[in-house]
């Protein structure tokens, strides 16, 4: 990428890579201090605002619940040897855990503690939103190494009337139509289940900021589900204007990119993630009403144009939802080659545009108007060939990402095409 | 299936092979008393009405040939044994074999009788409806026993001023709208080829009969071509009520399920069935213009959405029209199963419909509403996501077929989760 | 093919061989004396008649240039030995080659030698049509045999105001509806690219016009691109009336037969080409904006519906635009292939169209019509089942060759079941 110097990339890495490594400790939620926190390390980048929506707030179908937050939560023995502990690892206590502070022996505490008996130096994921209960991750090593007798147990939580929080920000471009990009923000220690996503779009964002761009960016770092929704609620003069959308998330752990198609399946910004993520090896699936997201968007009370691309997908991997899923599981190659995805499609998404041939009856001279390449090799016969596609359907319907897709070429190849045809005075604008 | 313990299928099958036990020695062609008799057996289980049509009757571009019945055909050799005998096995005469009675030589016989020297113990089914003669089909085995000598032939056959027969059964639904099943009834001892297809429509007629059900559904026992163009060419009033058409045939006799389109391809009766063939393992193909009954319904004055169900279809089995499609060539476990399929794709047609989501803004809560299941396992799994399929494209135009098609699931569990989701007020029907 | 008895494809083997035989030497570039004559030898088969239009004249965004002709053109060494001479193969002269006439060393001369390293022994095809320079092409074999020293060159061309030429030729058919059939004429001794082109096209003019043929049909014989947009800037008149379009090249050479596609993919042209190069084991391609002269006609501006038959395609085959090109590189049959090809095309252009069925209620007795073949085997089989198609798919708006891929018959079976219902009263023509 010529607009993309080496150097350049190796400070962006470096960013993603300190902003993770610092997100990475916070114990975030649905609600809580964890979200605040978060959103305060993103807007050390990035003029990210934060929005707090109080408790009881009805929300569509739903009402914001209490707000919960940790002081403590951990498990002692017989000699006050902590032998779970929240303060080592966020995973430890489940999500959402009410307040107990009790003794048990250890076989009526093993109802609350949980392990992967597959993977046992690995803590699971747990969360109890809608059951309240309290409980313990730990590793299945731990907990075999429990002697039989007595433990305290602390949880010493709060779950009281506070708010949802969300962060917004908004990179204005020349037009109010929007591009809505999102990444969730309530899981606690797992990086690439959204670490990535949090660390790529507020890069993608920067780099938006810092070039022309036709449409506006908003990105939303939200709660699952009931904080996107409550973002949904709460902007309603906002969703007509939304042109494309993007959920980002788990963009590192592997495997290629993949690009989820909205409920339609062929919006534009279908049409522009399938061409890049396919040129770049990745894979395109169908919508499918379980995910991230994308569900909330594309339920057909708003049915907006919003796809989701990761990686591998959730479930997908074994690492998913488990402490194996850290800061080692996310490679910096990948975070990159995420974040080029991101430019390529923002590029399609900006740059793809409709023209018609003024010089329509036959191939046009090129050479006469100094347009062919004066050096030969693969670069010099794509440039023409991008022409000659470009020229063969500026017919007023065919876009320029559907001339990369059925030449199988670059869109940036067929972008160039069209400016350079554009300026020798061979194209115009379909809609002029 | 819950619908069908195991007791009532034991007695179906049972149920099922009696009666093919009862229909195979019947001599059955175009027209004559094997006709009647079958239609008699049949109307021992379900009210099947008998309609005999003159000899003589123009019937579209056709009119019904006189009728044909056999007292008895043989060949004897000089000692007054008959080698070949029709009151043995109906296959040893050939179909509409005019009356003779003459002596032999066995040179003059051999162009009169017809064997299968690549299966040398079958008898082959053969017929000459359009073309005056007569003949015996036999085994290759018995042909190369006789000796050099004289034989006597009879033939004692009637072919008079008659009648086409077929039977007719109507099961009223709720609604006048027809769905129409035929089964071809004209042929003789072939145990796939046909009297499967008669045994698993009774059943199906029984089936349907004892649920409540919106369509009204008829069932027609008629001779090939002929008695089906005779029906079609009586009941002018009722083809514009036909919504859905199923011809069934060789529903036994090994493998998978088989779906014929329709001539149109996409009708609403091809999506149900290719649905439940499928998820049965079975193949769907396109229409073409040879085959069985289908191809009257099919033709464009008609247009009539009628496909056809088959286990391997005709031609593509080599025991096909032989003595070797016998009783013991189809087993109950094929009959259940066509069965079970039929009244999977009578579920589909009974029970699609379209709807809108009450809920559209994002999920509902399901939880909320008790539609979460209690139970863990594949099972609850299997209804959450069906509820969320179901919930994402309610959206008035697609149905829930399609939606169990895009979900990759039974559209019985898109069907429960569509009932449990009008049942809390989150759906309503498309059209109100 | 009946109407294609031995003794015809004998003597039209030998014409076209004969013709490519008197062509191959003759030195033909865009313009020139060698494209005038090609042109009389093709005037011997049939009426083409020459037209020039002068250098200077303005061609949409073109302008034909001057006129280049070759009196001799050498390299001598300093014995007086023409060590590459014109005289000798047409490929020796770099193609508008301005005049020169100097004595060089080795050293200063070889930039203007071009040469094939990985096939020694050919001579490359070169012309600079659009940069004004010298140079002579040659087998590396005779490069390396060259010793070092002065040599004489000389370059006796002419480059002057003329004209530029093309042939055309019409074969009046009932209509004034058009088939444009074109072969480029401005290559020199090179066989498959593209005297196959010219001497197949030849020919088949003569066969249509020895027949009834609905559609006038139009040879042109144009260099490439400038002679075809010459062409279609001259004939403004006609391109309203062309309804189908075939270039034609490369129709010898090796590989089975590919169908490029027109720019719209499913012109009645493609459908029609696709059906014969399919059943005949070739291949049918997409639209690109390269090759030869279909670009022109596809450019938005003209939109005509002619796509392009060839063997290999330029550029797959390493003889491709070498002296190995030659006319042992192109055998007869493929010559006669390629011929057969081309009027099966014709014949699905002239014979497509679309029926209704007069006898729509059911199949029709075909036997009381005599329609039934009286002998057995496969071809009356496949006549039958053409008549059910053909009968099954009379709608109105299904056409014959449409019948033909669902029948997957070829489309003269289609055809004659068409005739013989028509013959019988079963069809009549849609449009009455």
């Amino acid at each position: 990428m010529a607009d993309d110097p080496g150097a350049e990339s190796v400070a962006r890495r470096a960013r993603m890579r300190g902003r993770m490594e610092r997100l990475y400790p916070i114990a975030r939620s649905l609600t809580g201090d964890g979200v605040r926190e978060t959103l305060q390390v993103l807007a050390e980048s990035a003029p990210v605002q934060t929005v707090g929506v109080p408790s009881g707030t009805e929300v569509f179908d739903w009402t914001i619940g209490e707000e919960w937050n940790v002081r403590a939560a951990y498990v002692a023995d017989a000699s006050g040897r902590r032998v779970v502990d929240f303060a080592e690892h966020t995973l430890h206590l489940v999500g959402y855990s009410v307040p107990v502070r009790t003794r048990l022996s250890l076989a009526d505490l093993r109802p609350h503690l949980h392990t992967l008996p597959d993977h046992p130096d690995w803590i699971p994921y747990r969360t109890s939103y809608y059951h309240r209960d309290w409980g313990f991750c730990l590793t299945q090593r731990c907990l075999d190494s429990l002697a039989e007798g007595e433990y305290d147990v602390v949880v010493d939580t709060t779950l009281e009337p506070g708010e949802l929080v969300y962060g917004e920000l908004l990179v204005p471009g020349e037009s109010a139509e929007e591009v809505i990009v999102t990444s969730h923000v309530c899981h606690p220690s797992l990086a690439n289940d959204n670490l990535t996503g949090l660390t790529v779009a507020i890069e993608l964002a920067a780099w938006i900021s810092a070039r022309p761009h036709r449409y506006s960016y908003r990105f939303v770092f939200a709660p699952g589900t009931i904080g996107v929704l409550t973002w949904l609620n709460r902007n309603p003069d906002v969703l007509p204007r939304i042109r494309h959308g993007l959920v980002l998330t788990g963009l590192g752990g592997g495997g290629p990119l993949v690009w989820k198609r909205t409920r339609h399946g062929r919006r534009p910004v279908d049409v522009a993630a399938s061409h890049v993520v396919r040129r770049l090896g990745g894979e395109v699936r169908a919508y499918s009403p379980y995910g991230y997201d994308e569900r909330q968007f594309n339920a057909v009370g708003f049915d907006l144009p919003v796809g989701r691309l990761t990686r591998t997908p959730h479930g997908e991997y074994p690492e998913y939802h488990t402490s194996a899923d850290n800061l080692g599981f996310v490679t910096d190659d990948e975070l990159e080659e995420s974040f080029a995805a991101l430019t390529r499609i923002v590029d399609v998404l900006e740059g793809d545009a409709t023209y018609v041939n003024l010089s329509p009856y036959g191939e046009p001279q090129l050479g006469a108007r100094g347009l062919y390449p004066t050096m030969g090799g693969k670069a010099a016969t794509d440039a023409v060939m991008a022409m000659l596609w470009t020229l063969a359907y500026a017919d007023g319907t065919t876009s320029l990402v559907e001339v990369a897709d059925l030449a199988d070429l670059d869109f940036h190849l067929i972008r160039r095409a069209a400016d350079d045809l554009l300026g020798a005075g061979l194209l115009a604008p379909a809609d002029q």
